[in-house]
């Protein structure tokens, strides 16, 4: 029985950010090692990738048509492919493995145009080969949770649907349309040559889009939109109506010049006995009313949380599920102390910004103290310094 | 020059939750590798933790003074060890590394008695050791940040500090005293061979004293406390009177029986020109409140955070750091799916539950509906089915 | 000179709700008494009403245009009247007291008709009478000085808003139509011989309009509304984008049947400087942020909060101010106005600072657009100015 | 039958806060009318306050002696003293009106010493009179339906307190000392020739002892306290750790000098089934935990609000209340009580559900317990029965 796969990455250079996500995610359950890849058009920076993932440097490719092509000839050539380019490359890309019988995860927006969409469906249909779409916010194990509960009829028949994901990063291009300099600030995004016919909506507000699909299922049939480019290109911010085909409706707001929003995607979905809703900055909470009842406040990991989201549950709850990186940045330092030391490097005080034996020791006085007060009539006890 | 390091692990079998942290912690940065272990005293949990991490059998050692001798032998040794045992191993865990001339990362309590810790503080110096203690809440970025705005004096000198670390998780035990039954619940923790003097001020108000002193830099002087039993063995709840050597005093309380509560470390600092506030369940944001002035809220990330805290971000803010656990998730589904494939075995729907190829094309779908709308005068533009 | 003046009440009678929130609130500055009341078609509940608020019989009416001439013909006849009936009594009411040269202060909506709307407000011109329209959620201090901080360009200029009133009162009646049973929870709200065109948007959605037309002086140009009645025979529901003059856009939820809500009137007016957030259920707060800087949270009462708002300052800050004083703020104004009026002292416009027929005559055309617009395939829907 | 009742003010002068959200509180119910007043030492303010409250110039007396037996002697006099002078008067005028067989409605704290406060109860025992003492905060509709599901024992037998009132208005006296340019601050509040024996504790560290009173039954047994001066003659902060009679422990803190709040009173009580938590500046809002459920936010005014706080519903859900309110239940009840009182009908527990001079002495006691700490190396200090 096979037990772990490989997996080839497009895109994804070292400075990068939404590469490295994929590949941390993919390492924490140890089942999917990375094999091959081909990180960037720059051959430099495509060698410093492959160098740095560690990597055989016949598997580092220039191109990704070669890379699909020879992968798929190779015995031990990867299972899948994850396609983390900019999104005009998205189709040509994912079309390339999909024809070598290669699985693909690729980032969204799919593609640009709606041909473009069906057509890679449809080759991943006919070959028999599983498409993954990297809307990583229905990853979030209170999403599985709210899904379950619409799903179950806990609200009742849906009615109305709010949401919303407001950024505030762009709000500086406001007032300079095509000027190079404030063009920086958003970068191909706002151009429609890697971007395609939208920005903002194409980035985050398919994020609603498919948040609320995910959540109730429910169909768009029409929709309404105003939409802002503010001299741009591209569209910086939308208003949307939404009609469902089961006839509730909808209010959509995607905006990337919302000051006070950092990436605030939030939904509210609303039916005849109830209402659920959730919001990303604060993804372990899950507000659910029911009808005639008090709001409450269910929260990840507890044992008030069923079902496939339970399976899903990797830490306690109350540990925000970025312990991890806390914990990583620990070890970020300690690791880069040692590495200075080993080196003969001189440590500064920052080098040294991880708790350590004094700090051990002080706890250790700390909980004498308490107990030693607690069984003395709570007397008041040195900690000693 | 060295550019990366090797290390072992103490404890963290495969049902460990705390080991596993660690590791997918370390892996983040790529910058150390596991190449040693003693995850267990059981030899078959300690076996299938080396395969499962894929190590060299000759360095999966049975007791971890073995460990400690063998690894030193090594030319290709550990550069440290990670010790995440239950509290009552780790002195002797940490010594024996010490004492082979391998630095050490020990999680907290560091141990049980003054006399322990001060000798591992010790043995560490006297053998020009790294000694790192896992208190990681020191680790979230915004704790920097705040450390950085105390340390700059911008809420002036500290009179107050309220902090706490109040969990639910024991509540059941409440009234039943010694009985085996609800002792399943919090295992060793409230057992003195195991836990020493303390279960609840040790597991958890040791790491309110570390933030406060972390943020802050004040000793405490002496204290007096109020320490709750229910008829355990070892303490459930602790409330606490601290002055602090400048004079300033504090009251602490922790807790694993506050019904609400999952993990819910808070401190405040409060000083003569301002406070400073912080929740570990919300750890993104920072309330930040100078004299006079209405509250600010800081966001992980962002442009006002600066110094320190700006060298460890790693994701865009807005993104909880958990954002890589929604990421993992959704791997975690497609891999799954995969390898039942590969094998052969059935999918179920469950196993489908990552977003696909349709769910692309709804995206792409959405997205030309609502530009066409918005260059439409916002008509109403059919999404289609 | 005159220091204190009468009034008298149409509606009101001792089981309405919102007669005595207005009775209460005038009372607070004790400027004005009440002398004279119409407060139910009921003789015995008229009668009752009188009693107990201590008014002379002869001055107790059966209706209210005999109130009006007697009250216009006495020497110490009431000074204002003020108009708290159902609905579709407050255009006749309150053009029977402009008849008879009173001013008068009438809850919203103020009427039906777009043409009842603009005949009073030119009756209260012609007679050079005040008229007052109960707005009063701009009573609130943070309204004021939210205005101001608009007003001063502090986040430049607004490129859109997201406003919401969601109430869950009425998800009871959904699924039951015309059943009498069920009609009993709305009463005569639903009931277009009372109430006109609307229900949910003239009851709410005109507090919406209202509030964001008070703090940003923007004109709505247009709309478009998709509006839920879900088998009743009038709307429950209403999801709206909003054009204003300025080519800005916005989007308008109103809705009394969204579970977990319960009188949430919430406004976010975003700039290309910032933005700036209340929500009345939470009034003492407001959320500002500046492009660039952590969001601040402004607390009423506090020395951050200046200009008129600090002038309306009554109780320290912390200390939630309660619905009564946002009304007691609008009579403050509008009875100080009559004062300056009668003494003939000029009005300046701050003197003026309380909703007046103008106001009143936008709210019709809102909803009358609103309507229009869902009845109308939600089509844009020109406001007028 | 008698149905109104009249009633005198002792301080309250116009410039005075408190004495006019006394006589608001009054209004709103209609059965008392204010018919004396000796509202200001100086007679030219005591003149100002008759006049603008409409009062007999007979009735506005130049001392509070004269007034009570004048009143006591008059067919019509008043029904009760209301004493909102500044604390150093609460006992003499009190007394007074005793004395002449008045009731009396004081301020907290009573007074300053605990004789002093035994006399007023017995007095009022002794003449048969109904003494009311101010905490107001006990008068919000959520505090009763709390008291009342801790009643039910809902939250099962209480372990454990976390209270706190924190406040920033004084922060601007620290470091000042006896600076008289600083002490116009906190004028007589820290004087002790006006204030007794303390500023804080005594002004809102009471308020944390009697709503935890209220709210759970619970009788202090003993407390440790840290008490902060900061040069001033009174304190400005304290920090309070409390064991009740039943075994619990608590922990309190009290400041006038914490950055970031203005009239910060909370309040979280922890039971064997569950917890309870509230805070006076968001005060239509009760987080209520059950144990292994999500907690649950109730709203004031909804449908699951029962019982004694559902009586007081005045304004609809999500209408914040306002801290008028809470006065106006308290008199309620007082003004219900004394009416009953006046026509023989029997008073029910219910009836008296207002804070008494036994209230009024237990924040005395505690007070001095506080105190008597804080001055004798924050020692265990006994607090009486």
């Amino acid at each position: 029985m096979k037990t772990s796969l490989s997996y080839g990455m497009v895109g994804g250079s070292l400075n990068a950010f939404i590469g490295g996500v994929h590949r941390e995610a993919i390492a924490f359950d140890r089942r999917a090692g990375l094999a091959a890849g081909c990180f960037s058009r720059d051959a430099e920076q495509n060698a410093a990738a492959g160098a740095y993932l560690e990597l055989d440097d016949a598997r580092v490719y220039a191109d990704f048509h070669t890379m699909a092509e020879q992968e798929a000839a190779r015995p031990d050539g990867i299972d899948f492919a994850v396609i983390v380019t900019p999104n005009y490359k998205h189709y040509e890309a994912a079309k390339a493995f999909l024809q070598n019988g290669i699985n693909v995860v690729c980032e969204k927006p799919l593609c640009f145009e709606i041909g473009e969409a069906e057509e890679l469906k449809r080759l991943a249909a006919e070959k028999n080969l599983l498409f993954g779409v990297t809307y990583a916010y229905s990853g979030y194990s209170l999403m599985k949770f709210a899904r379950q509960l619409i799903g179950e009829g806990k609200i009742g028949e849906i009615i109305n649907v709010n949401a919303e994901y407001l950024q505030e990063w762009l709000i500086d291009e406001l007032g300079h349309g095509e000027d190079s300099n404030t063009r920086l600030l958003s970068g191909w995004r706002t151009d429609p040559a890697y971007a395609g016919i939208s920005n903002c909506t194409g980035d985050i507000g398919t994020h609603i889009e498919h948040t609320v699909a995910y959540l109730t299922g429910l169909k768009i049939k029409q929709l309404s939109a105003k939409v802002h480019k503010f001299e741009h290109a591209l569209d910086l911010h939308a208003n949307i109506l939404v009609e469902y085909e089961n006839g509730a409706s909808g209010v959509y707001a995607c905006s990337q010049v919302c000051a006070g929003y950092q990436n605030a995607l939030a939904v509210r979905i609303f039916g005849t006995q109830g209402a659920i809703e959730w919001q990303q900055e604060n993804p372990d909470i899950l507000k659910v009313t029911y009808k005639g009842q008090p709001p409450q406040f269910f929260a990840r990991g507890t044992g008030s949380i069923t079902g496939r989201a339970a399976t899903l549950k990797r830490i306690p709850s109350g540990h925000p599920e970025g312990y991890h990186i806390a914990f990583a940045n620990l070890y970020k330092t300690y690791i880069g102390a040692l590495l200075k030391k080993a080196n003969n490097q001189p440590l500064t005080p920052e080098d040294l910004d991880f708790p350590n034996a004094e700090d051990g020791l002080d706890g250790v006085k700390f909980l004498h103290a308490v107990i030693g007060s607690g069984e003395n009539g709570s007397r008041w006890e040195e900690v000693g310094g």
